[in-house]
């Protein structure tokens, strides 16, 4: 590739545990990956300086420089407002309010970055990575420590008002139901996340539950990850397994009420915890979904499991630098 | 009004069980409305004769004729499909599947007629008049018999992949709720709407509950409606209060749902319960919506009540006609 080349583009998921940075060739092909955690507790100046390292790093993975990078485009968690390049809040990056991270991060960087709400960054991952752009009406649903959403409505992203549309994790779906980290109760993320179905187990095995979580990770369930459920699952363990039932159910009807709210003719459920239990999960949310969501408006809609992963964040990234740099 | 001046337009309403017509001037204002009940059983033919001569009452009323009327815009229930202007299904309309509604009403009044989902053509009808057509994105809900949601996003009706988007009432609020009439548990029609409201007195009344209402009505409850609650409440009818005011709860629990998703400027509440029982729901409504709404996201959001009332539809109606006519 010639020095003056400027053909790639890097995407960045900026979670609150890690960031990962990923270049990305003209036909979104992966170049290369990097991985740096977080630390957002030792502020927003040092959270900036690692995005900056992270990007750094994986473009000399692929052999490349900066100066060989069209753009860069970033996924934050919380509310962005990709106009201004301003993260405007965002509750899991303490101190993160009204960041200028598009400013800062060209300034560190020398290289145009463009900003986005990570959920919908991952939305836009899929919709043109795996989706090759096709529908226009699409949901993406992100099962993971919490749960979050990003719409693609007439073939664009849609943001809303505040542009914080796609907090589905918040949908009350069982009124009076378990209390969710956003202070209501019966939140769909307090069903049927990650960290929903760790508490159900953790407060279960307190009680007396016996399960091969135990025997695999100590009485104390330490650093229990979503694969462990499906591997108790896969060794027989009726318990996860109907624990993992449940958020499938309850990830069922969570999108039947966005069917037949906004009728989108592709659902598409991403996530660690999808990534991790697919084969345990998507038969039974489909099932759900259809049963749930009335007759007419589903009708031939699909809803599938994504198969980027992780990469969705980096990937939509890239798609939004490519398409804001043209 | 010169015989050859085509500036009026007229705009229809089509229920299941009554059929409202108004004819509308340049600025939307209403000149003259009828009323017909729909006779649904009599089949769709009978119906179509209905619409058709409600259209041409309402034109005599305003003492035009036919001929000075620009365009007919209607509201169906169910899902519609304005392009080629066909019901494709109306659960309420027995005999209603792939009713080429505009052809058939263009033949009986020789006028272009236009279709469009009711919930929808509420929504435009709020947007367009009570708003001004201002705010870029707003969901109108509307309770009555049933419960069901217009949107407008980025300045437009939308209405999705099989156009049935706005089926708010059958969005699951309470897992293992009351049973609704989809056949699914705890939606928030079977929890908020005015049959739901109306059963959970009669099911209480059966039980022994007093209320007001035994008196003013009949030990039967004969011909309960929602201007009668609001009587029993002002004239201190405790139970009948408590059970308005759960409908107005859940009522909030499902806008923050929606404000949550979709993060709309303004969301418009309206049909018969609202107009019946505004001074007794709204602010709970408004309170509850805060309340399970995400900080931020809810920031400058307006909940407000539609004032127009019936004639919501009869206007959107208008609205559409309009459009599509210029």
């Amino acid at each position: 590739m010639a020095e003056n080349d400027k053909s790639s583009v890097v995407g960045v998921d900026l979670g609150g545990t890690k960031i990962l940075a990923g270049v990305f060739d003209e036909k979104l092909n992966c170049l290369a990956k990097t991985k740096l955690s977080t630390k957002a507790v030792r502020g927003v100046e040092a959270v900036i300086e690692r995005i900056a390292r992270c990007v750094r790093d994986a473009v000399d993975e692929a052999d490349l420089n900066l100066k060989q990078v069209r753009a860069v485009g970033i996924g934050a968690p919380g509310a962005s407002d990709p106009q201004s390049g301003t993260v405007l809040f965002a509750p899991n990056l303490p101190g993160w309010t009204d960041v200028p991270l598009k400013k800062l991060l060209e300034k560190e960087l020398s290289v145009p970055v463009f900003i986005e709400n990570d959920c919908n960054i991952q939305a836009l991952g899929v919709h043109e990575k795996e989706l090759k752009g096709r529908p226009r009406h699409m949901v993406g649903i992100f099962l993971g420590t919490g749960i979050g959403a990003g719409l693609i409505l007439e073939g664009k992203l849609y943001s809303g008002f505040n542009r914080t549309a796609g907090e589905i994790g918040h949908m009350v779906l069982e009124v009076g139901g378990p209390k969710c980290g956003c202070g209501n109760k019966g939140c769909f993320e307090a069903l049927a996340s990650r960290t929903a179905m760790f508490k159900r187990i953790q407060a279960a095995v307190k009680e007396g539950q016996k399960t091969l979580l135990t025997e695999m990770l100590g009485p104390g369930l330490e650093d229990m990850r979503s694969g462990d459920l499906r591997k108790a699952i896969r060794r027989g363990d009726k318990f996860v397994e109907k624990v993992v039932e449940e958020a499938a159910e309850y990830t069922g009807i969570a999108i039947a009420n966005v069917i037949n709210l906004l009728n989108p003719e592709v659902v598409v459920v991403g996530g660690g915890v999808m990534d991790a239990l697919e084969d345990e999960m998507l038969a039974i949310i489909v099932e759900t979904a259809h049963d749930y969501a009335m007759e007419g408006t589903a009708k031939d809609i699909e809803i599938i499991a994504s198969k980027l992963g992780d990469d969705a964040g980096i990937t939509g990234g890239a798609v939004l630098a490519r398409r804001n740099s043209k």
